[in-house]
């Protein structure tokens, strides 16, 4: 399939990476064509991995996967434009974060976030929010962890989540899928972000997710 | 020990309620002296299990629980008074939900908390952010879930933390307990609560945590 990955920041190269190794065709978009991270991904990737503008991966993919940092999205996307990302699924693994301080807040959140803003901005575009929970090696590889974790889908579409159901399990590996609801419950996946900072901070590792358990 | 209990609904009735199991006399605290659900409760526990306004139960306590709705936690304990508040642990399990419309929200987040609000109004008294990521049943009884989930603390005492730490595993079973940091990490688990919701929706299940799995 052919994939585009917006943002060359760790997530979008780790995302693009597993993409690649799982067969498929890749290119990574950033501001300017020749970014030297993906330029430098391309070459070591091989054939299937390509770069270009936000528009470039836009028009190339089937599917598109937001990698960018939540503060520069929607812009990203208006780059990459709305014709462009018409009708497609766009998997949204940002969170709209300022890290200026120590202190992790968020950009947009509480009665509204970047899911919904971007769903709202792109209404003729599939959005699903998931992945947003965990770091990205764990984001492809959540097998890594001692235990079966949990992440979340949050979208309008049923069949686009569906299909990024059928992307997380089969591609990337995860065994315990949520469907959260709608895209409004993006808010929710967003704010968890901070209780994932602060438990960064307090077990001094990215390499972790939560498991939900019942009794 | 004798032990206070802002709030009669159900989290302060099931904290109550096991406090008196393990031996400990305990004060309901509520705005009307003769609360019914107060009055009941006593009368079923037995002698050691006492009801008041929020002032009595604040004198009477050695320890607090904050077990209000957390949209009227500060004048609760405005009516408890700070005198009788002060040098004391006050265990605050409340959060500053608004479950006016079926998406809830959160009356105070992101750069700030109801954990640090309490905190400046009532800078003698020693604060201690727990339990208030999980329904009241769990809060008490964690063994009840299929595995050992994680709980979490924020606070800036250091002692009244290790009371808190010792409160939640020798008393109500905890076994995993993080310590996030100082009360401003209050916003992340008051924050998360969101997540709790939209996971509550989704599973149909209120009983059910968390467990932070690593690599």
């Amino acid at each position: 399939m052919q994939i585009g990955v917006l943002g060359t920041g760790v997530t979008g190269l780790t995302i693009g990476s597993k993409l690649i190794q799982l067969g498929h065709e890749v290119m990574l978009g950033s501001r300017d064509e020749a970014n030297p991270p993906a330029v430098a991904w391309a070459k070591d990737q091989g054939q299937h991995a390509l770069y270009g503008t936000f528009k470039n991966a836009a028009v190339f993919g089937e599917i598109i996967f937001n990698c960018t940092l939540g503060s520069v999205s929607l812009e990203v996307l208006q780059q990459a434009g709305a014709e462009n990302l018409k009708d497609k699924v766009l998997i949204d693994t940002s969170n709209p974060l300022d890290r200026s301080t120590d202190m992790w807040t968020l950009t947009v959140c509480n009665t509204d976030s970047l899911g919904e803003q971007i769903q709202r901005a792109f209404p003729e575009t599939k959005v699903i929010k998931t992945l947003n929970t965990v770091n990205a090696n764990v984001m492809v590889d959540p097998a890594k962890l001692l235990e079966k974790t949990h992440v979340f889908v949050s979208g309008n579409d049923i069949e686009a989540k569906a299909t990024v159901v059928r992307i997380l399990r089969d591609w990337f590996g995860w065994r315990e899928i949520i469907d959260l609801g709608n895209i409004a419950s993006a808010r929710s996946v967003e704010m968890y972000v901070l209780l994932w900072h602060t438990l960064r901070n307090a077990i001094s590792s990215q390499r972790f997710n939560i498991k939900v358990v019942t009794s």
